[in-house]
């Protein structure tokens, strides 16, 4: 009685810590930028928010197991920010913290939220970051190249051992100007995580199955499509395909972070899953991504996230089952 | 075992024949236009194709059980059409055959097949239809009315005798010309089916779940938004909420008429589904309504529902919801 008490209270406060870090849990790199952001949308603007894709990925992954975050930031990063990688347990022995700025960037969104028009841009620090891996982490067995240049992206995948499952996003920037180097990644990757209409730039393809198709056909054997308001299409081998809906929000008050806290809780719940990757656990996986993203868009920069609690993902998760699913 | 030998083989001839009609299965009545199409994709021109709402929407329901169709044609109407409707079992009771010519319509689709323009079109006979039900038709207990104008549509809805489901779809036009019309209807109707951007048009609302609310506040307990290559949204009372995916087509043939399939589909499905409808029973209707509409934009006009068979039908639905599933 005694034992099982102990054990009832353990699990308890489990539950309310948040319950993420399962023993079975494997670590997830995270690398990407870490910005401060001004954002501007029809009914809101807000200055120096946390952003960059490394925030919102390590933040949305921490909430299934371990996560070594790679990034950079100036000795202006405020301190604040630091805080809440550490309160969500992020490893920060791959941050840089140097001196000069932090990466900036400014953006402004249209009417219905689904045009972003970069205002400016200031790489700042970022701007020569070549990170080494610690041994630790050059171990790391689920690695999510989060949206940076194809060139960066390669040099962190070069320093990891073995991973067992690589997750690379990106943006039309760098099909615009890096394409080369970004067909050289795919062939390195297994799986690809992208908009619908960065897939169509990509391939040259209207159609977002044949899109799919002709990048798989580059290396990934999958490939996650990201459609915004129409949720996520994903792609595997011979024909496997699953169709996540977009959770129904009234409002959404920030976009910004949305595609890569859905990578960051998709790479967080493959490495919680356990060692083998199969369809039906990336199904879950696109899930629990679409679950980070619809929180994250709930509020500007990671205020969402910050808040969260484990019951409310596992409470959404059952509602996107609740939403797509019929009986015979 | 004679009999049981004998009822065998009528259950075998009952699935070679569509086996589509259960006992249960109660008559649909479709009301809507009657054409004849030439439609021009990037790819391919057809000319003289059958077409129109109701004809699209009558083949689609008789899959499910019984069909009373209303409509209208002219003496240049081709037997063959005629005979299409009598091979489905279309009870053509409700059809005129008029002195004139048929309805026609011409349309050419853009490139990437989502949109469409309207190259000309002639009402002929149907311009001036008002059609009287007779007193079978009368007692139909499932309604659609389908895209048509709403003075049509309330025409044919004060005849018909306390009807147990009735769904209307509309069109653009009708937004833009008869807006207090279809206002009216929609007071009269328990389920709307229509085009995302025919939400938007006829609520001002920009997101999806903002114009649903908006319509079921003017009657409907139901709408159904389609968005094409991006499945189907199914809005019920207190916040029920049904995502459908699209069926990954790689190739679209011709989009004519996949909204029209779409509603006969779901309001087959509903007669067959038995005297009461709840919100489970509209999630199988809305799946079976969009692998009509999947099997539809295979072919030009009615060519693929032509041939396609139950059983292909039901492997379809399967198809749906592995696409769609995912375990906790």
């Amino acid at each position: 009685m005694v034992w099982a008490s102990e054990f009832s209270d353990l699990f308890l406060l489990a539950l309310l810590a948040g319950s993420r870090q399962s023993a079975r849990s494997m670590p997830v790199l995270v690398a990407g930028s870490i910005a401060l952001d001004d954002v501007k949308t029809p009914l809101e603007e807000h200055r120096n928010l946390l952003g960059g894709s490394a925030s919102y990925g390590c933040v949305a992954a921490s909430f299934y197991g371990p996560v070594n975050l790679v990034g950079i930031v100036g000795e202006d990063f405020p301190k604040e920010h630091l805080d809440l990688f550490k309160q969500r347990n992020v490893d920060l022995a791959g941050l840089q913290v140097v001196p000069g700025k932090t990466c900036r960037w400014s953006g402004e969104y249209m009417w219905d939220l689904h045009i972003c028009e970069t205002r400016s841009i200031a790489l700042n620090v970022f701007e020569h970051f070549t990170p080494v891996l610690t041994e630790a982490y050059k171990e790391t067995p689920v690695v999510l190249l989060g949206n940076i240049s194809p060139d960066l992206q390669h040099h962190i995948l070069d320093q990891v051992r073995l991973p067992r499952f690589v997750i690379a996003d990106t943006m039309d920037l760098w099909i615009d100007i890096a394409r080369p180097r970004l067909l050289e990644l795919l062939a390195r990757i297994h799986m690809l995580s992208l908009n619908d209409s960065e897939a169509r730039q990509l391939t040259g393809e209207t159609s977002l199955i044949k899109a799919a198709r002709r990048l798989q056909d580059l290396g990934p054997q999958f490939i996650a499509i990201k459609k915004g308001e129409h949720g996520c299409l994903l792609f595997g081998e011979e024909g496997q395909f699953f169709s996540c809906p977009a959770y129904p929000l009234e409002d959404i008050h920030d976009p910004t972070g949305a595609g890569d806290a859905f990578a960051g809780g998709l790479a967080g719940y493959l490495a919680k899953d356990g060692d083998e990757v199969n369809f039906a656990g990336l199904r879950r996986a696109v899930v629990h991504g679409s679950v980070l993203a619809s929180y994250n868009v709930e509020a500007f920069s990671l205020e969402k996230l910050r808040t969260v609690t484990w019951a409310q993902i596992l409470d959404r998760f059952d509602t996107f089952r609740c939403l797509s699913q019929f009986d015979g």
